[in-house]
């Protein structure tokens, strides 16, 4: 036991101290779809090990979608193991913690908050329904697009092309180079393609075939109304304390969420509402939404809250939130294709965690490129095997547990805006679902990654045939 | 940290080194309205602390309904902290571990199996989607009436009156003891009252008052048809393995679980089945179902399925489900009243882990009497105070879990019936909740109940004013 965890340490230790080995001709060549966060921290980490890596990105520049992101802990610890480069790229991109408590009250909180009407003496009261700790400096939140530009500077020129949108891959058979085809007429070889290309991922397409279920997302029923407030107008609204500190504020069919950004200068709020209808236009998710449609939804809850509303702007943006969670992605890798990321498992945002899951398959992968590159050195010969192996590893590692988060956004959203919060006789069933919220965010924020990162190297070898082992396989009797 | 754990470990020494003190005139009397599993446990326990104890049933005998009933080690654990004694009736009671795997495989194991027809070749063949083991004696099985039988021998004379049914219990003020009325004009007198009388409670009645929707247990939709079939028949339907060997077949709206019993010469099945309908009389839970009725909900399924059902009898007792899911009781304690067990937090069946909870509540219970004991001996006058801390610190630390379980029953049930696992297409994503299936099982068997020792102790100095703390209130701002 002690054994295993000091072959751990070792292990990590040898993954750091590797860093850009000198080429011997016989790394594998990847191919990475996709130039986002998670394409470009894997990017970093297949580079450190040794891979050969090129990055394709459709778009005209790096672009991130979305104002803000946050990460656990947990996942800036992750970042560490895949490059140390990389949580310095985070806190140079300005991330801050999450929380305003002072030196009183430094941890990092999430608050689930009654945002309801309870009709109090004074109006503007509202019920602390729940509050989990993730200690000082739990969540680090920063600017998507600043965090982005932070990790393009850690990479290599000529390593990413923009406007290169994927068209196919052709697997010429043994021995020979995956083709990749773009668009615009030019090609690409390599000897593996990871999809990191997001929530409508070609790479998924080619991987399961474009008819099946799994290779469109499919509507939550949810949308979210995103906006920015200057902090003052929040104060006004809120208060000092709810205004500058995270608040979940949750009632029937919607909820409403804020943390400060930018410095305190301004609040980013995010209200979440269900929708019972089809969405119009799949290829088009993000809408104009409008004040007085987040207004109705908001309806008969708490004066704060439809205060806070009433400073919305009178349009903004209005995102549906597609996921695979009605159909999840049956396996991440055939042969020497392989998803990560969004388009592995893209989920709904409720537990704000799945960024966090692009970064666990980034140190998985990288963790399993490491073994490929060392492999290939001593039997150049083997780059296929050990790469279609490197991949099974993968996908036995970290399928449960991404799928796991798709369901479990669903659910905590379900929680969220469960019709008992407007109704005083079903409040007790209503708070009995905490424990089953802090049971799910823990699961997220105090994962077992060095034991992620031990079972990841055993599937490998013995995928290797260097250990013996039984893999699991499908019993019927 | 060391060191608490140590204080824990002393303080179990004590606990079990504490049997059976000579009385001093000082100790509190309690009264224990209900005479079946968990009243009879905590019985013991509370006689061990030197607690004063009358048990009153409302049946003409020691009666437990349903068939069997299975522990887990962890509960057997906690069992055996309460007294010594509980495991060792257990084991007298006959009781065996639940799976037959031989010494090839000791594991007791939770198994999930396909019941619906996937038109295999072989009809005869189930896919195991799942498995988890508790590990050698992981669960252990017994007849609930003969478990019962054990329990009484461990119990004086006279501690056990039947036939008395709970009318109401009176306060008559400080300094007074409860006085409690029974339906044949009979009255008895006590510090404290504790309702161990299941989920039909009159005690929860006085303690919520009767217009209280928590006051009457409702309906969960799903009813129970339960039978013992002759190993031999039930061999020729599933084949050795998976009869002589738990397993919960699953699929669209009903689920089919079974075990060995009676020294693997019978087995015990029960149909689990969606009902979209009111049950028509809330005081007349079971009644009589047919082979017919279990035929119509499993139309569809596997033949082995379809095969054991043919072996039901013709007629067989249908239960009702009801739980307190919908309604969960505020608060488990008020004033010198309190509950434990179904009292407290009837549930669902689904996880098998009802008494389970129960045995928590009476070591939890167990451990504070101990300190009201010898609270009382140093200072007589402050027994009220002292019953009061402890049934609040009681509320305190065990309301969550209970409740969280009831919720987790229920949750359990809708994904061994969803509708997923009927469709071809949904397959994986009905298979993917198998992560969370897992989590939930593992809550309940890794228990840190030294840890559930040390809070409720920790509640109970707290609430006496000896050590500095600050008690978990509603916070509003």
């Amino acid at each position: 036991m002690v054994w295993q965890v000091y072959t751990i340490i070792f292990e990590l230790a040898i993954m750091n101290e590797n860093m850009n080995p000198s080429s011997t001709g016989t790394e594998p060549e990847i191919i990475i779809i996709g130039g986002g966060i998670i394409g470009l921290v894997l990017t970093i980490g297949l580079l450190r090990v040794g891979v050969k890596v090129k990055v394709y990105e459709q778009a005209q520049g790096f672009r991130e979608i979305g104002a803000g992101i946050a990460f656990t802990a947990n996942a800036i610890r992750c970042m560490n193991l895949i490059d140390q480069s990389i949580p310095v790229a985070l806190r140079s991109s300005g991330s801050v913690a999450t929380s305003n408590g002072g030196a009183e009250d430094p941890d990092d909180y999430l608050r689930w908050i009654d945002g309801y009407d309870r009709h109090r003496e004074d109006p503007r009261k509202q019920r602390l329904f729940y509050k989990l700790s993730a200690g000082p400096r739990g969540f680090e939140g920063c600017r998507r697009d600043q965090f982005l530009e932070s990790l393009v500077k850690c990479i290599p020129p000529n390593v990413v092309e923009l406007k290169k949108r994927l068209d196919t891959i052709e697997d010429r058979g043994e021995g020979q180079k995956l083709l990749v085809r773009f668009t615009d007429g030019t090609t690409a070889e390599a000897d593996a393609v990871i999809g990191c290309d997001g929530v409508k991922s070609r790479v998924r397409q080619i991987l399961l075939g474009e008819d099946h279920p799994a290779s469109r997302p499919s509507y939550s029923h949810c949308m979210a109304y995103r906006t920015l407030i200057p902090m003052a107008q929040a104060k006004e609204a809120l208060g000092e304390y709810k205004a500058t500190n995270q608040h979940n504020h949750i009632g029937p069919n919607a909820n409403l969420l804020h943390y400060p950004v930018a410095n305190n200068t301004m609040m980013n709020a995010v209200a979440f509402v269900r929708d019972p209808n089809k969405w119009p236009d799949d290829s088009q998710t993000v809408a104009v939404g409008t004040k007085d449609e987040v207004r109705a939804a908001f309806q008969g809850w708490c004066a704060p809250v439809r205060d806070l509303i009433e400073r919305f702007p009178d349009t903004m943006s209005k995102w549906a939130i597609f996921d695979l969670w009605e159909y999840p992605v049956p396996y991440y890798n055939n042969d020497r294709l392989c998803l990560a990321g969004d388009a592995a498992h893209a989920t709904s945002p409720h537990h704000g965690a799945g960024a966090g899951q692009g970064i666990e398959d980034a140190l998985c992968l990288t963790t399993l490129m490491r073994e490929v590159v060392t492999e290939c050195r001593a039997h150049p010969e083997a780059k296929a095997k050990a790469l279609t192996a490197a991949f099974r590893a993968y996908n036995q590692v970290r399928r449960t547990r991404s799928q796991w988060l798709v369901n479990s956004s669903r659910r905590v959203c379900d929680l969220h805006q469960q019709a008992e919060w407007a109704d005083d006789a079903k409040l007790t069933k209503a708070e009995s679902v905490f424990e089953e919220m802090k049971d799910r965010t823990f699961k997220i924020w105090h994962f077992d990654y060095e034991g992620m990162v031990a079972e990841t190297l055993q599937g490998f070898r013995q995928r290797m045939g260097w250990a013996n082992g039984i893999a699991k396989t499908t019993q019927i009797y």
